[in-house]
């Protein structure tokens, strides 16, 4: 493991640096093809433009051909869930949306512009983009308030002939199935023996439960701000009650300590703390994932005095566990397949292949790529569109 | 006057260059602030973002400062009334609007996205705008059939505090205006004194017949496909009912014929057919306006041999009518006053300017400047500027 103490800082990035940067907003259009002339202008606008127009109208396939739309992501956002910020709103929750877009851009090489909507009803939510739809190729959902992001998600997709995701949701959770992985296979170690705790059932957590169910995971213990969710429980929102019935087979009650008594590997995302004796409660040389952003749930030098492999959110820690590594690349394979819709075989297909960029020097400071590790998104890309394939999607 | 003759071409686009130049669309968004290393993602993502957003969320004001909407200039359509080619639906409007966010870049140096609408509700339409209120600072409205137009304009600027613009309508009103002040400076002529046939009473020519009427010209008769439009005529929609009453001093009755007898000005603006007699019928030496594109209502040569000055919508023939001399400085202006809506003042400042710049150096092939000038925008946006700030609006 590369030195780390409690001690570890980077240089602290300062309010005016942050600020300063964000003078203007961080987004441009960019003209791709110039009209420096009378005949450049004569071709990309009157009368040229009337042409392409006059053949989409004819044969509406050739709009992905001829226009922007087909490889546009709509980051879409009704600001109800803002990083650990809540519900602040659309307009102060356009920066984040505009740093996603930068992302796309950067990662995927692929447009994106940000939509927030100043409304908070799902069904309004699903009218308004069902209008703009020839405007865009797919909706990178993001920062939508649980448990509606699920109802959303799912009306998006039923709505939308194009390719819709909650990335807070899917992309957290599959970045950490490829961690998990990533560090299973440092320890020598397999998924399939091994009790998971998620501390956080929103979003993210009843997402991270659903994709290790899929990926054959011992036993889930999923928590919520009241404990162990069993079914037992009263007053379980839908989801929560469906969650309860395939996770706990351990039938465990109780709260944290409980749910850490003996489990193998700990996902905090919840924005709560874990005090280091839970930690050394777990099972022999536990994995920790305490990805909460900007406080990880406990300091990693502090949770490496038991675990043997430990992951945060954070860019100053080893072992990374960000959305980044997933969502350009999982959008680029779908849009580049002409993908209708994104299936769980592409979600496992793009861990597989963060994990595969990770394999060559695996070790326990290194279970996944770094976020800015060029050759991740390219190779989530193409594994999402083989996927996309084979799911019959495109 | 330059060369003309009926035989003037120049080299004829192809449609291979004009598809070629179409592949994959004209716009792409750039990142102003690049993401190259961890330190830069954690300014302008997580941990850093989190500070903007906040700070919005405390200070609303602060979106205008910190985000890239504040100077976003929404390009929206319907795809009801599409350049000449008529109700062609949202996705084959697309490359037009794709065209007008270039042009936007171009001249104006304004980012601007399209979002085009499967609906051709009114109502829904602004809905749909007002929900997405925080994602832009302006609305351009582009392509919305007559007279529904008018009325979506009208609920958009009550609905939104940002500056609306339908620019079909003002945009064309604009550039006439300023077209033919310069045209009659170069024949030391009078608006006050003129009366002039305007051929079409959609949104272009209700526009023109407005604006002219707004600075004084001394009668305009309005055609429509039924002929001149008079207070007794049956049937009329209420904004042509508006015009019969504010239009047509001289009180002529029948058709084109008629309006252009000793007529001094021709503006035309419907795509039908102006013989080469009724110029010839016209007051002596008269002005000759033939917009529609791509083919005039009558060819400028022949015009030429009774008209003392021809304009055409078309940039290889002199004296091109584009709104593009308008809506770049006009958004800018509106935007870096930071205007709640366009007004009357803010569009006769707009064709002031554009007429200063051609007045350096006024000819009969001369009476506006070319659309490529790159001082005309500038120009525009600081006239359009100081107006917002003397009416009150900024």
């Amino acid at each position: 493991m590369t030195a780390l103490n409690e001690d570890t800082v980077t240089a602290p990035v300062t309010d005016e640096e942050i600020f300063t940067a964000h003078e203007g907003g961080k987004l441009g259009v960019a003209v791709t093809k110039p009209l420096a002339d009378p005949r450049s202008l004569a071709i990309a606008y009157t009368p040229g433009v009337a042409k392409v127009s006059s053949a989409i109208a004819r044969d509406p396939k050739l709009a992905e051909r001829y226009t922007w739309a087909s490889r546009l992501v709509a980051v879409v956002s009704d600001g109800t869930a803002v990083l650990g910020l809540g519900d602040i709103g659309a307009a102060a929750s356009l920066p984040v949306m505009e740093g996603k877009a930068a992302l796309f851009k950067t990662f995927g090489g692929l447009d994106s512009i940000p939509l927030v909507l100043e409304t908070t009803d799902v069904d309004e939510i699903v009218e308004t983009l069902v209008r703009l739809r020839p405007s865009f190729g797919a909706v990178n959902l993001e920062d939508v308030s649980a448990p509606r992001c699920f109802e959303l998600e799912a009306k998006l997709i039923e709505a939308l002939d194009c390719p819709v995701m909650h990335d807070d949701q899917h992309g957290t959770a599959i970045v950490l199935l490829a961690a998990l992985r990533g560090a299973n296979k440092v320890l020598s170690r397999d998924l399939g023996g091994q009790r998971v705790v998620i501390a956080g059932a929103g979003a993210a957590g009843i997402a991270c439960a659903k994709i290790l169910l899929a990926a054959g995971v011992g036993d889930i213990t999923l928590l919520d701000s009241r404990g162990i969710i069993h079914p037992d429980r009263d007053g379980l929102n839908p989801i929560k009650r469906e969650m309860a019935a395939v996770t706990n087979k351990a039938g465990l009650r109780g709260g944290q300590a409980e749910a850490l008594d003996g489990a193998d590997v700990f996902v905090g995302l919840s924005a709560g703390k874990l005090p280091v004796e839970l930690v050394g409660a777990m099972s022999p040389d536990p994995i920790v994932f305490a990805l909460s952003n900007p406080e990880p749930e406990i300091h990693p030098a502090v949770a490496a005095r038991h675990a043997a492999i430990v992951a945060t959110g954070r860019s100053d820690f080893p072992n990374q566990i960000n959305n980044v590594l997933a969502f350009p690349g999982i959008f680029r394979g779908a849009l580049d397949s002409g993908a209708r819709r994104i299936t769980e075989g592409m979600k496992l297909a793009a861990a597989d292949a963060i994990l595969g960029v990770a394999e060559e020097d695996l070790a326990a400071d290194r279970i996944v790529p770094s976020a800015l590790d060029p050759r991740v998104a390219p190779e989530v890309a193409a594994a999402v569109a083989r996927a996309a394939k084979e799911d019959g999607v495109a």
